[in-house]
């Protein structure tokens, strides 16, 4: 049986969103979108997409809509309405039977407050943030988050796909979407610190980093880190996939979700201040790995083979 | 051209120590032995290794003298005969042409003094730390940091063989192996952290901690932690495969050869101490992954699934 | 010459605010008061205190308006009339002339938004945080930080100076008040962190906790911390004067106005998760003196000295 | 009853030990001085003092016996006659009788150590670390932490108070006396940090950091640190009373001494790393309020206010 073609409205054309929409228009779904700033949404309508007025506009046309922007006030404010999009929100175009799906990276007690305004509205709401940069977006082979009631992920499943390789179902609670990320993105920034400190570490004992790195990806100690960035780092290479400055903004959601249930994260909060430090010197649009410059200042020291 | 089989003299017969000299018996290579606790050599005299008095008698013998032992200060006594050992020290019985090769983990500084040491004898100096545990020392599949004269670690690079599937060369200068090992072993330790954060911020976030592991697993973010270690986190099975107590003797390698050179390991000085806790609470002789345990008791959670 | 009394409006009747309203009472002021819970104006009304309808109403009728709420949130909502005070809040009740007090702990960016709202009206704003628990507050002997236009704070100097003992004027720019309260306390937790690392360290060294903190208090490094708290602890009498939920909420604050400037506080993040062990181990309530019991964790000992 | 007037041996005429010496000489004792760089006794001769030729020559001469030397190994060294001092060190000239009293700063457990082989001797030992710089050291004002058996202490508290005005008797066992000292500088080095990074948090906030310290120094949060160290901060004024590098040292034989015990010391264990960074880029020669520009570093500003 084919996937049901839903109407679907997507939100926020940034660079993971554009891709990402690119993606669900090239499988065949009638796509409405919309974006603040117009000019983004020029390429998408020239292959066929819509283009919805306001929020409310495309909500009103659509049967699934998709949010994918780039902090938790942007997603509050367009979703339910709120400052300048006061009765141009998604809430204010929803009828029963539709269902939104929020894409962005989220806390998960804003997906759940977001959940609970959708309900009222007689629709359904799943968190499905993604796991994966610029490329992945473009190849469609993201890792999808989502939680949310079972049925509807899986109605929605075929059309995840579309811009994922993977969606993993994480829960029927809302919030548990967007945790997973957050535990995912806490693990990747302490692997890149894990990566930095022994790197600096190693040059600072005499050692050549070009053959630590090496060493690493030829045991069973390499990571994601050390595969991807290890050789781009020895060519101070910081090109980004993921700036400093977007990290360092997770590790604020991750930090201030775990106050709200009283986890203890140390590690995090440490590294967060490291990120701190880089941006405060003008390093917050290089790639997050560059977190081994912070390691150059530490230790009065160049990683960097050169 | 077959490897020069030399006789190979193998001080301390501990964990690792014994299942490394089973191996190169296998091999072929005329063995003899001294430990400390003499009974431990029993087991290898019966499969045809020789017994040595003293490991001044053992120097005498061999034409390769290796050490595997505990801590730096029992490697100092035994190589350089102080303490207890005077006169019936390694040192004691070396004669030019010899090869000393200390495969304990060790401090750069302290190889490097007792590469001085052995070279004033006329003799060459090898420091070749292993990583890996009690199962590949059986198998016979360690990888081996080796550092030294170049032609003097391709001499023996047959007998590493015997006991490791990978043997790097890392530098001419003595301690570079060392070094080498500490590195990967504050990386190691970094990465256990990371995931014990990330699991018990998961856990306090409501999700499903055997969910958590099978999606890292799944993910790019994957590292041996989470490979190795996750299920049998979620079982509490912390059956030591390299215990909290070695692993913060390692730290404190670490934090001490960091000191010599002013390196900064912020995120391994505070592991350290974390894994002090755990020795503090009676838990010193699990598994290095029970850090997670640590985590537990600060965020008043527990992570196993049960 | 006498100073004016001004007609002054107080919204906020808690553990703080009562004992300061009575204070402003007691100096010969008209005073209004308004309360969420209405039952917390009972007492100052009966000492002749009048009780304002809506904040709006108490806005209204008073020269100066005094706010001393427990978070950021309500003091926005309360003051910007915004969630259940539509229409009903501070600025709703505004009149050119005016001059608005917050005197809650806040953040130095909303306390600028708040200065804005309120000149919008043709009113003054100043930001007057205080120093010092509920004991200062009720014998009127608080430090209080004052910024906002110097004539403006002179004026209300003498209304301040019924609350506390130490006005201090911190700058023309609104936030700057609110940004001192931030930095001492920082200072103040890292003190308490200081003082219960020592006398743990002390403890587990085999020291006498009760000699410690004589030659501390008889020494050179004595502070705040070890004069008021130290024999308190060893009596483990943590009768809150400022409870770990406060001083976390603070620290709360602090890491978020530290990293909207991007300044990097390692030492206060890291504190902050020591509160938030205690808080999820159920120890919220204690006064934040009882960090100590956050090391007696860490160290698996008993710090009192029983 | 007047004081018994010993013949007092000292050795170790660094920075603190020469005015220590001098105002033993000033109250009447007789003394013999030695030091490993023998010019550094011609001022105290020429005042008075005797010349010994080795350490074991100084010991046989003196009824009590004072070392201060600048690390655990020289007095190690000296005092066991270990390395350089074989058969000249202070034990080799000891007879029953006599009292050594050890004033480094050195760890617990070898003061231990020491104690136990002064004893087989037939004589006493006191470790009796001293908190002060060269100032009080000059005056006699230091404060002077003892331990061992009551009677002896007892006995050389007239000559301790020569060199101090205040004499803590910390308890019979030795290496009391030593933990004690390295409590309180644990203390001092998180005060320190306590006020950097509250100072920087403030100047990135905006504030005038002369008007921070001026504040604190006015109110109950001021430390010895802000106190004494707040104005020259402003001035960058890094003068040395006690360098970097010896707080460093110091931080060292702390965490050394909380390994040994299991403590868990994460402030401290941090703060070493910091004094690390500022040791790599060449400031160990500042005094260690200079943690400042670790801070300033960290924070891309400037604290001081020009």
């Amino acid at each position: 049986m084919a996937a049901q073609k839903f109407t679907v409205g997507f939100i926020g054309l940034g660079r993971m969103g554009k891709p990402m929409a690119k993606n669900i228009l090239k499988h065949g779904y009638p796509l409405i979108v919309w974006n603040r700033t117009k000019s983004k949404t020029e390429e998408l309508v020239r292959e066929g997409a819509q283009q919805a007025s306001t929020p409310k506009n495309l909500a009103e046309k659509s049967q699934v809509i998709i949010t994918m922007l780039a902090n938790p006030s942007s997603t509050e404010e367009v979703l339910l309405g709120v400052n300048s999009y006061q009765k141009i929100g998604v809430l204010d175009g929803l009828s029963p039977g539709k269902i939104v799906v929020d894409m962005s990276t989220n806390m998960p007690t804003i997906a759940k407050k977001l959940a609970e305004q959708v309900r009222r509205k007689g629709c359904e709401f799943v968190d499905a943030p993604v796991v994966g940069s610029v490329k992945p977006a473009s190849e469609g082979t993201l890792t999808i988050l989502a939680s949310g009631k079972r049925e509807v992920v899986e109605k929605i499943t075929p059309l995840l796909q579309t811009m994922g390789s993977k969606v993993w179902y994480v829960g029927e609670q809302n919030g548990f979407g967007c945790s997973m990320k957050l535990v995912m993105n806490l693990h990747l920034s302490i692997l890149a610190a894990a990566f930095s400190e022994s790197i600096a570490f190693g040059v600072k004992l005499g050692l050549d980093p070009k053959l630590i790195v090496e060493i690493f990806n030829n045991s069973l100690f390499k990571t994601y880190v050390t595969e991807t960035k290890g050789t781009k780092i020895l060519e101070e290479d910081y090109t980004p996939a993921f700036t400093i400055e977007l990290m360092e903004k997770d590790l604020g959601l991750i930090i201030s979700s775990a106050n709200a249930v009283k986890a203890s994260v140390p590690l995090g909060s440490l590294i967060k201040q490291f990120f701190s430090t880089l941006i405060a010197n003008g390093k917050g649009q290089l790639d997050y790995s560059a977190i081994t410059v912070f390691y150059e200042l530490l230790n009065n020291t160049k990683i960097s083979k050169n």
